[in-house]
């Protein structure tokens, strides 16, 4: 195929002119395609409706009745199905309601309310007038960088590298300025580049000089059992924090909200011991329990950690097919026309998409404007910012397979026709 | 009945030793009852244990999937449920998890961090060394004064009366101190007086000239449909608030914690448009949506605020009894004792003691000793100091009817001891 970017100027035209000609088409047939959030489609959710009619038991195994107040940590039965599947002591788990974002907000709240471990509360900072800052490997979690923005918080971007955030920035920045107080990590099949992080960044988060005594890793292994080409192990941080000698540096968090029913699953936060016992006590001011009746119910649902990844896998069978439309509809259509490159995931929930520069906008307006809703462009960056206006993430999750073709042919045609645009006007500049 | 207080000091001595005799042997028993905290009983439960099997609708009215993310405030019909109970319009009420001390606590965290309608963060204040202040109406609720003490806010104690807080006291303070930026309020079967605040109570909070511009009121309406002998109305405050020109003053609380099952019951916040928008802001910083499946739950287990008022009588059916043995008990073995004084309540969850100053932890410790846990005394007032040291607060709800009686005696026994030995002290001295 002959590359879009090496036609004349009037080639160029004439492309144009057929692509805009193809894209009226679409907008007469009037589509309605929404592939904005990271949402599982019903056929997943379908997967767990068994759930609705449990729990059966409404005692814990030392004879509590969960229907009542009480066990602010949440289920022991629960925290132990978790703990096992992820490699973290039960004991350094505490549950909480259905949303891990709630729990990183409050987290992050809770740093600039109280500080930690003796640290001035972060707010401090920016009533001095210096906020605190916080490292964002992008393209990121659009919803990470909102809590940071509503905090008041300053966001310094990092490039994510394939096998995580660029170290040497990383190491350079948090050694240098002790107003720089943590960093974002989302280490499996990362939003929105499916980027998992190599053991050896692991380490080096976990080792590296921090000039902030503070400093904190929140890390959301929100897609820690998504695989859906490919099972990918990722280290154990909190070990590798203790190993080093930075025990309280790391704030995990996991959530069944893609594993079962996005918000009513149950969430957790595993950290140190001493992180825990101080998020406890703060916890114990903000509510006397989270829902164990749902924590009983996921507890019967999975029964073991095999049983969950046994679900895992039939929630695979039904993401896969999709994830294959969108690449290999990206891999057919666009290959070697250097109008954009694309990720190829092994799990997770999308599909990250990079165009010409100062192209990302105009391709998701001339998609919506086409009737498919793509995440806002520049969503992936820090105060929705993409400073080169390429990055797209496609979520491929909630259309069906039928839907999300005419969607792809959509966003393909958009590639182009934005594409085109660039070309024909850096032509006549 | 003598009064104990008029015995003669060799009386006293031989009451005494009699009293010991008698605690002595309940000590042999080996008792092991906790009235510590208001828990539902088991029975209690049982009464919604419909809900287990519910929902049997997954999607919304407009046929949206609940299972999936989406609809911060919750569902519509949710709201519109306790928005029909509570006389609230639906639109000025945003659904939580499944707690309101967790909405309580978040909307005063909220308050410090972003501070409100364009209001200074209240953590300003205390980083300058004046940190805000709170009236705190006493007796009242443990966890109340716990949000104020961890945001490290100084509480302000003011008197209860029988049918409000002291307002003469309440609109002193608040019109001369700007830094006193609001006031608890439990208006409707208060915890632990059971105290109904009257219309003009209700008038005048709303009415009232502040200091401060942001003055607000967290009106914790936990009992809101919990009576027990008597049906008692309560004005509504938001629209008083809006009527006297004070819209965002109040921010509105309630839940089904006490109705259906304790931590997994759904909350709620009402305020005014204005403050539920800013509200919405923050939380949607926070979460993607809380628990819809639940909400669901809760409209089809009541249907209409008939049915979850008949799930009311239901349960005051279970708890009446309970209250009759405390309150008979108390009428029976100490009226005309001079050795303490109780509440008679309508409704709620506790009944309110004060003994003779310098008494009530003594009887606390005495009772426990005795194998019976009552709630800390000095818990009701902040800082969980009682300046009399006369406040005991009953929790009936939760031992069976033959516990209580047990408990009851205990009670009632130590309540004796304790003032045995206060007047013998002060023979003595």
């Amino acid at each position: 195929m002959q590359s879009i970017t090496e036609l004349s100027p009037s080639e160029l035209r004439g492309e144009y002119s057929s692509l805009m000609e193809e894209y009226h088409k679409v907008q007469d047939a009037h589509l309605k395609l929404n592939m904005a959030r990271g949402k599982p489609a019903p056929a997943q959710l379908d997967l767990s409706m068994e759930m609705i009619h449990l729990p059966k038991n409404l005692k814990t195994e030392d004879g509590t009745d969960i229907r009542n107040y009480g066990i602010l940590e949440g289920l022991p039965e629960c925290r132990r199905l978790f703990g096992e599947l992820l490699h973290i002591h039960p004991d350094q788990i505490i549950l909480g309601g259905t949303s891990s974002l709630n729990l990183m907000f409050d987290t992050m709240s809770a740093l600039h309310l109280f500080g930690t471990d003796g640290s001035s509360p972060w707010s401090f900072h920016r009533y001095n007038g210096h906020p605190v800052k916080f490292l964002c490997p992008v393209p990121g979690y659009d919803r990470h960088f909102k809590i940071c923005e509503e905090l008041g918080m300053e966001m310094i971007p990092v490039p994510l590298k394939k096998d995580g955030p660029d170290m040497e920035i990383v190491k350079e920045l948090a050694r240098s300025d002790s107003s720089i107080k943590g960093i974002w990590c989302v280490p499996l099949h990362s939003n929105p580049e499916g980027i998992c992080y190599s053991d050896e960044i692991v380490c080096e988060l976990a080792r590296m000089e921090t000039a902030a005594d503070d400093f904190r890793i929140f890390w959301d292994n929100a897609y820690g059992v998504h695989h859906i080409y490919e099972e990918i192990a990722l280290k154990n941080i909190i070990d590798e924090c203790e190993n080093c000698g930075h025990p309280n540096r790391v704030y995990y968090f996991f959530s069944t909200s893609k594993i079962t029913f996005p918000g009513a699953g149950v969430s957790l936060i595993a950290s140190s011991p001493a992180n825990i016992a101080e998020l406890k006590k703060h916890m114990s001011a903000q509510t006397i329990s989270h829902d164990k009746i749902n924590q009983q119910r996921h507890v019967e649902f999975f029964q073991t950690p095999d049983g969950l990844r046994r679900h895992m896998d039939a929630l695979a069978g039904k993401l896969r097919p999709k994830f294959d439309i969108v690449v290999d509809t990206l891999d057919k259509e666009l290959c070697g026309t250097h109008l954009a490159s694309w990720s190829h995931p092994k799990g997770g929930y999308f599909v990250s998409l990079h165009t010409l520069p100062g192209c990302a906008k105009r391709t998701v307006e001339l998609a919506k404007e086409a009737g498919v809703v793509l995440t806002d462009a520049g969503a992936t960056y820090p105060y929705g910012k993409d400073p080169k206006d390429s990055n797209i993430r496609i979520a491929p999750s909630f259309p069906t397979e039928q839907e999300l073709k005419e969607a792809m042919t959509v966003l393909v045609l958009c590639i182009r026709l934005a594409g085109c645009e660039k070309l024909m006007s850096s032509h006549s500049s």
